[in-house]
């Protein structure tokens, strides 16, 4: 052992101790007769002292040290005479009596800092460096506490720990899979999973009742900032349970991590919120329940006069923003201008102040008299300084713009606390979406997902009415996870794959070996899969999902530290029976 | 919920109680006037009872219910009058008032249960039904608790679990590697991880300290009956540590596992045995502990007489098979073949018989007197009664050949008992191994081994008596783990590439970022990786790893069950410019 103690460990307590440490030097600093090294390692920094008088030697051998130098030191735990109340070790120093350096360091590109001078090119490319500072550290010990923490709580409640094979089949349907070259088997191509899917169906058609993996998952498609085309899932899948009951437990796993990793007690059941709730009051699938702000229909009301906009429009509806009656022209342009962005495509926003003296000042006051725009207030349950926006179109697209405005707004009255956090179930997903394109339905979450029984009757008259028993849950605007009861009954399969376009044949060839393996008694059965990488980004407060993940990939997926991928040998193409094609310019 | 309780839940405590069971039908017996039906879920099997008095309709329902059917029954816990004391649902049974066929089955292809009547390749291609048999269940659920235990110790250790990236760059050096093509970046490819080396020595530049994960690892190479394309490992890497400090802790973990998995107190500090007298006694870097049969070395007494055979070995040296001397001549000619075989490669066996009467019949009468026989005798502690089994030759391989030999034996007289286990270090390996073919050394372990520090000198001298600071988990004869304190000095580093024949510019090429990191204040660690199939294989007393693998695959690399790898469509292959080629017959 390189050491005695780690430099978190020492208190008060260990004074006049001998000890050793190691880890890298954080700063030196020279005062005059006196030398202090701050050593760092994972656990925290201690103060190391050199004087000049005792032993001058080492005391210039300590001033002589670079940054991110790894040294050895022996010493003394001595009280320090100005104690440092914000370091745990701030009550003690070390007298060093001995000094071995075990490696010495180039200058690092960039300071080893909660606040670094270095930008994200650089930070990427010297990641092992970006992975030294307290600040990212913290992420992954936050991801390392909440992985054993889900194993502990699925442990207890029975759940098994299966690992499904990562050499898998590639299907046609869903995003695009990555293809792995078989040399064994000529010219075939192994797939990596986007999920564990079929082979979770197939544990609980073997019986194991409870599964769950904590695993990697691949999907290539184009990246954003959010999206990796390697991360993690929670994935879970359980027998004999309908849906609450998978709620139920899933719940549980939600609160024993909001108390075990941020010490929160939530209490009380989650909201089960109706998918179709969600969108009318929120604008989206995924609300933020941090902050009020509901979305109110005013497509009744605003519809009794002249303005010919609201009344070809199909939906009308808007929100109050609090105390936002004093917005300038500039603040309402810039709203205006955000709604009209292309990802969020409204054609223009229509404003109502509510001024503090009780009048209106409104971007349709040709249109309404202050008596109609006092009844819309009155529906906003809007006071004297509040500022109603009003979107109107297509009922569904005006939903959601008015759903991103919603966040936005609360971004801008700071209601986006990053320390509360407000989890529920939607549920009662449709089970289909239409799609235009193609002009057929779309299976929303997977094509083994069971409709509600009460809505079975609908998939010959009304499919597009019939609702899942599907459930996302939602903490903060963000899908943390999401999942279904599954189809177990054949007749019924048969049914969504008619509703989902799939001849008897395209079935069988792409879900041939699973339907067969529901011949040989399946159970009743369901799951969810959680992003974990989301998750825990979500708990540590950033908004991206890349500083949770020790190496992640940059938006064209490549690892710009290790530089991959690359090119490979010809002997391996070879090898492979293959041939890379060059793109034409 | 489909149940109130499972079905390896309910005791004569809950006589009277009513519940209900759900699960599959595992046999059903039909006795005049009652029906017996035992349902079985991943929990026990409990007996269901229809009598044909109280309600002859349900029991004809009971009598029609097929194997492995899946049903849903509510009835009342009842106490039997014949308890069944081999399971632990045997003192009660449910007399059933309600039954639901919740899914019908088709007969299974081979029969549920312990000793089934399905083949290897009809088992595989219905893994998700051999999935069902007990036995094959008890390996997973093993599994499962072992990685728990696994992660609990580690993470008591102050390990941090990272997730290394799956999508990493191909290195021409070591086995070969899965491929994955870039569709984002064009002609260029990803390779998956033949292990996370360079990622867990980066966490340690990082400061991580204590790095752990259990990790998927890929290779493409010929498959044997205990090799996988894709496999688990349990991957650890820690810094500031010597060899002792990591054998410290991960002995630690393999007593933790004995403790916690098979109940077994392991007392005292395990062997540690040098490489060099491994292999002089007992043949193999991973000897078998279970049973002495240590390999005596002849060569000295054997050479005294005007054998040639003998004469012309450089090495002479064999077992002593206890009580074998009654052997017959078929099987001493078994023996013959066996070591003849060409994976053993020997020429031929000699043997000595220590006849009870205290005589020596030997295959080599012609030149041993019956003195000569009796020192050889003594040589090997052997007793009347007692069969000497002696090969000669090159010194490396005969006594590899000596080793396989006395694996044989000990099979042969039944010492491998399966519910024992010695556990031991095999230490002191060299670092690098001359290879004929390229004529030049190769590494051991891999090229970042630390020397031992005492025979640094000896890499300017005579690099192949070098040992290094190398380490492997040895059980029962199956090597668990292994790994080394890694070098962390650049100069040292540089004199490793040039053993092993690297030029400056291949070292770069191939370590170059790695090197690069080294650069940034290294601090000495080391680390370790195991086998966590094997070792779960072990645990569960199987030759093979195929059976605590979920889904595994067959000699050629493929599952059978989902029939992969398979043909990808053109537009993927189009997608990724990439072609097959058609390959000769």
């Amino acid at each position: 052992m390189y050491r005695t103690h780690t430099c978190g460990e020492l208190r008060l307590i260990n004074k006049n101790e001998n000890v050793s440490l190691s880890g890298w030097v954080q700063r030196t600093r020279n005062l005059g007769g006196m030398t202090f090294v701050d050593i760092r390692d994972r656990y925290g920094i201690t103060q190391l002292v050199f004087d000049m008088d005792t032993n001058s030697e080492l005391c210039e051998q300590a001033r002589k040290l670079g940054r991110e130098y790894v040294i050895q030191v022996k010493g003394n735990v001595s009280e320090r005479s100005s104690k440092n109340s914000k370091m745990p070790t701030g009550d003690i120093e070390i007298l060093v009596t001995e000094i071995n350096i075990l490696n010495k360091s180039d200058v690092p590109p960039f300071t080893i800092e909660d606040d670094t001078d270095g930008g994200d090119d650089i930070r990427m490319k010297y990641r092992y460096l970006d992975l030294r500072r307290a600040t990212v550290r913290k992420n992954l010990e936050l991801r390392h506490r909440m992985g054993q923490e889900v194993r502990k709580y699925l442990d207890a409640q029975k759940f098994i720990e299966v690992e499904t094979p990562v050499l898998i089949k590639s299907t046609p349907e869903g995003a695009r899979d990555f293809v792995v070259p078989s040399r064994m088997n000529k010219n075939q191509f192994y797939a990596l999973p986007q999920s564990p899917q079929v082979f979770k169906q197939l544990l609980m058609i073997a019986g194991y009742d409870r599964y769950f993996q904590i695993v990697k998952c691949f999907r290539d498609e184009d990246l954003r900032a959010d999206r990796q085309p390697e991360f993690t899932q929670i994935d879970c899948e359980m027998a004999f349970v309908e849906q609450q009951d998978i709620i139920n437990v899933f719940e549980g796993l939600a609160k024993h991590l909001f108390k075990e990793v941020k010490g929160l007690d939530i209490e009380g059941d989650f909201i089960q919120m109706p998918y179709s709730e969600a969108i009318a009051n929120y604008g989206s699938d995924k609300p933020d329940l941090r902050f009020e702000m509901k979305i109110v229909d005013l497509t009744e009301l605003a519809k009794q006069n002249d303005f010919v906009v609201f009344n070809s429009a199909e939906y009308i509806g808007g929100i109050c923003a609090d105390s936002c009656a004093s917005y300038s022209r500039k603040e309402l342009d810039k709203l205006t201008k955000f709604v009209q962005r292309p990802q969020i495509g409204a054609k223009g926003l229509v404003y109502v102040k509510y001024n503090e003296d009780g009048s209106f000042k409104s971007s349709v006051d040709k249109f309404y008299s202050q008596d109609d725009l006092k009844k819309w207030a009155d529906l906003f349950n809007a006071k004297p300084g509040d500022l109603l926006l009003i979107l109107a179109g297509d009922r569904e697209k005006t939903l959601s713009q008015i759903g991103e405005l919603r966040l936005e707004m609360a971004n801008k009255l700071n209601l986006l606390d990053k320390d509360k956090f407000v989890p529920l179930w939607v549920v009662d997903f449709p089970l289909l979406e239409w799609d235009d394109d193609s002009s057929c339905f779309h299976a929303m979450h997977h094509p083994f997902t069971s409709p509600k029984k009460e809505d079975i009757e609908l998939m010959d008259t009304d499919p597009g009415k019939v609702r899942a028993n599907a459930y996302d849950l939602v903490i903060n605007g963000v899908e943390i996870g999401g999942g279904s009861i599954r189809i177990f009954n054949d007749e019924l399969q048969q049914k969504m794959f008619k509703l989902l376009g799939f001849s008897k044949e395209e079935a069988d060839a792409q879900f041939g070996f699973l339907m067969n393996a529901f011949k040989y008694g399946a159970p009743p059965h369901g799951g969810v899969a959680f992003g974990f990488d989301r998750w825990v980004s979500l708990f540590a407060g950033l908004d991206s999902i890349r500083d949770v993940i020790a190496f992640p990939k940059n938006n064209s997926g490549r690892d710009v530290m290790i530089d991959s991928p690359s090119e490979i040998a010809k002997e391996q193409l070879d090898e492979l029976f293959l041939k890379t094609i060059k793109p034409k310019e």
